[in-house]
């Protein structure tokens, strides 16, 4: 087990991210030597490697030990550690199976986990056999980093008293988290107007999972009351807004050689932003109408994007 | 919270079959209830209701009380049948992703999920954007479901003893079922006479995930020593690959109106099965490439299935 030295302070986020990074690293080392003992391929573990100790923020895991340290810092560091690799692992399984729903090539400048098991399975396979092996691939894979990702929590070495508080937060995140996938599903390839409602998508998906729970979770882990839970809550979630805000503008404007992502993706998915929404409200009938042919063309390309822009 | 009977007798299946049942459809409706309060669609608990209220059969529920019962009933039966309802949570995931991945048409006789949202987002929006959508919706009401199999879990009532008992199993049991399911993947499409790798998904897949797990989970709960789960271990592998090899033959020679699955299935996805392997090994050359050009056509019909059997 990683040791955690008994000073270490938890405000040092840099040295929090080090810590959480090497608790993945070792999960994952002790994942892949059961499998080879079992002679199970070796690809599994290795993705995952791949895709958790490149290239990530850590956003999740540093905010919930945030939320402990800000609710007292009750009980060890080392179990929050863990919890807090917990949520970056879930975090995996969300993105693995989100890129797949919209067929993104790239993630963090890389090929995504569906494209690159499709590419392993192309010599000798038809490319419908390929694509569909990366699809079967990615969603299991994603399966497991859920499945693993509880098996962080439960051997996180934590009380029976700090796991009773920390469960509800747990299903109540993953609940919120994944019907705001669905609303996004939902609403994606219908370009709207309504502000309202691409608010909503943000508030389960990014404000409430990103920011709001990672605090709850790591605060319930030092017992905090309601008071400290609400006041996390009026931080978290016009931030969690906020940073999404700026995510859908960046997924526009941004640079794909530092966001990492196609900068084409959010237009050709038609994804229900507030910055299409605000978009169709202030263009003229003929503006909207070109908006609306543009948006949720998969062939769209860099002229028609410069077009929308 | 429904209640059981004190003197309910977990030897009783059929009643125990109603009290999983009721379990289930009382979480669901709750689900449903806090979505229609927070304006969240309703057709994912509604789908979810749909498969696990009807014709499932409550294996992996019933061999978790009978494992309890087993290993000496200790503690109270109420925790114990929601802990089986968890498993047949996770069991309604897992099949949504298979018949996801397989690309089925049905199940228990009716549509499988993705096919359901692929139809209801036929209106309006092409074929290609259909199946997408339907792909999608599968991915996430199966996920939907991991997470809340683990919240039935969550909120059985379970002693910290009890839980601490029963969840290295279930960690076992997911890690184990997730690699049998791309080893199935894997082995897709390549018709083989291995024998032996033909059974190692098959032990993976089915002997320890429908058998030997769901008994470990019922007899931890009873606090079950290793003398105990080493002879669940015997009785439920061998039971295991018998209920997979019956399952391989109904899957070809089985009828539909009886199976609820189309009995072209199997040999569409070239399924790497021991019947198949079997099959190649007793053949002539000639009728090993007339066996490889039929398997794993997905334009396979009644003809050339008639022809393999």
């Amino acid at each position: 087990m990683a040791s955690v030295a008994l000073d270490a302070d938890p405000a040092d986020l840099v040295s929090m991210r080090g810590h959480v990074t090497a608790l993945l690293a070792e999960f994952l080392d002790r994942k892949a030597r059961t499998a080879a003992a079992h002679e199970l391929p070796s690809e599994i573990t290795e993705t995952l490697r791949d895709f958790l100790l490149f290239g990530g923020k850590l956003l999740r895991p540093l905010l919930c030990v945030t939320g402990w340290h800000a609710a007292g810092s009750n009980g060890g560091l080392r179990p929050v550690l863990q919890v807090a690799a917990s949520l970056e692992m879930f975090h995996a399984f969300a993105l693995i199976h989100d890129d797949l729903m919209d067929d993104s090539a790239t993630r963090r400048g890389r090929p995504t986990v569906h494209r690159v098991f499709t590419a392993r399975h192309t010599g000798g396979h038809s490319e419908r056999a390929a694509a569909h092996f990366g699809a079967g691939a990615a969603i299991l894979i994603g399966d497991l980093a859920l499945a693993w990702s509880d098996e962080l929590l439960h051997t996180a070495g934590l009380a029976p008293r700090q796991l009773a508080c920390v469960l509800p937060h747990l299903d109540a995140m993953r609940t919120e988290v994944m019907y705001g996938q669905y609303l996004d599903l939902l609403t994606a390839g219908r370009p709207t107007a309504d502000v309202d409602a691409a608010l909503t998508v943000v508030r389960y998906k990014t404000a409430k999972y990103t920011l709001e729970r990672p605090l709850h979770l790591g605060a319930a882990l030092a017992g905090a009351d309601r008071t400290v839970l609400g006041a996390c809550t009026d931080y978290a979630l016009p931030l969690g807004e906020a940073y999404q805000l700026r995510d859908d503008l960046l997924g526009v404007f941004g640079s794909p050689a530092q966001t990492g992502k196609s900068a084409l993706d959010d237009l050709r998915d038609a994804k229900a932003t507030v910055l299409i929404a605000l978009a169709l409200q202030a263009a003229s009938p003929a503006q909207a109408d070109r908006l609306r042919a543009l948006i949720g063309n998969p062939r769209l390309g860099e002229d028609g994007a410069t077009d929308v822009a």
